[in-house]
């Protein structure tokens, strides 16, 4: 395979989430885990209704609603403080262990690297720092540009656009199986990092290649 | 409110799906519930992703690849033969208790009664007949018609289409509260039937009416 760019996406991919989780637990012990994964799950699907009815609202509004109901639902009494508190976690969160060995070697090889995210251009510049990310990537790609989310064909094209090279000369690299099937029904060359051991979705296609952490990128890069 | 139909959701709004739950927990003893609740959660997100790509395939098959995939991920040996029970458990819903009083009610005061679903016709057909619904309905409308599901605006419209009113002249009845939302932000009268005393989502926008059961339409209607 022969590709010019590597993008991947943010949130669990390159930056690991649990710190979120971990505050979650803290604040609500015994219910954290179950806060943060309906919170996850509700932030997802916001995205997907509101672009398929044109309501885009950005990711950072879009993550605190989803906390709002998350809470709600499962009657855990969040004041504002504590939303606050658990929505800034989102700056600040730690990259996975290999994540910055991998992405240092793939860029001393001439690769070119990307970011394409839900979220925002300040959100991710925050991780970004946060993680001890800065000049690693050439594209930092939002879709709040477009006013769409993933898997919205608008959404992938940013990174071809910013590339400059067709969808089957740019590999995709997402912890998401479904953002993984998005962007190879777009046309990329994907890569799912299934970290959780999870099913793969059934959605008539495959990611190119999967491996359990960014460790197993460069294999398929190579292939 | 002068309106002149109404058009329900399908499953869980007119047809009680309990029955697939209890079969879930026979089959799985204590899995049951947390079974049914990843395949519904899947099933609507395989709707919407699918929507977003234009990778359209029908509620049928969408709800056993939904099936298929929450079994694996509670690592549960499903063998095709409980595959396909569970499947055929969606042909043969009860009704909600109140329902066909409501329903015979609003017919018998001349409203135009619908129902507006992502499922297919032949899934439809059963299950109305299974409900005892036959002859209620004016309107059997599904969104395999145009191959997008709800909130995709398209769905919404064959409403608008079929009764011949704009969708402000017209009641979207539906217990699951984004797809109220949906309806609300396409035009329609909305009544949010929140069995399950479920938090409002947070969407920006609001349901017209909510209720705990279908008895608290008629008031809704009658406003």
């Amino acid at each position: 395979m022969r590709v010019k760019a590597v993008l991947f996406d943010a949130y669990g991919t390159l930056f690991d989430v649990h710190s979120v989780v971990a505050l979650a637990e803290s604040l609500f012990p015994g219910q954290g885990a179950a806060l943060s994964q309906a919170w996850r799950t509700r932030q997802l699907e916001y995205t997907w209704l509101r672009t398929l009815s044109n309501r885009y609202r950005d990711f950072w509004q879009v993550t605190g609603d989803a906390l709002t109901w998350s809470a709600q639902a499962q009657h855990l009494p969040l004041t504002a403080a504590q939303h606050a508190q658990l929505l800034d976690a989102y700056l600040r969160l730690q990259p996975f262990s290999e994540n910055l060995e991998v992405l240092r070697s793939l860029q001393a090889s001439g690769m070119v690297l990307g970011i394409l995210s839900n979220g925002t251009a300040s959100m991710l510049d925050a991780a970004i720092d946060s993680a001890g990310m800065r000049d690693l990537f050439t594209h930092v790609l939002s879709v709040d540009s477009i006013g769409r989310y993933k898997t919205d064909a608008g959404a992938y094209a940013l990174g071809t656009d910013a590339v400059g090279a067709p969808a089957n000369e740019i590999a995709f690299v997402s912890s998401n199986c479904w953002d993984a099937i998005g962007a190879t029904w777009f046309g990329y060359r994907t890569f799912w990092v299934n970290r959780g051991n999870a099913p793969m979705d059934q959605l008539d296609a495959s990611p190119d290649g999967v491996g359990s952490s960014l460790r197993d990128l460069p294999r398929f890069l190579a292939r």
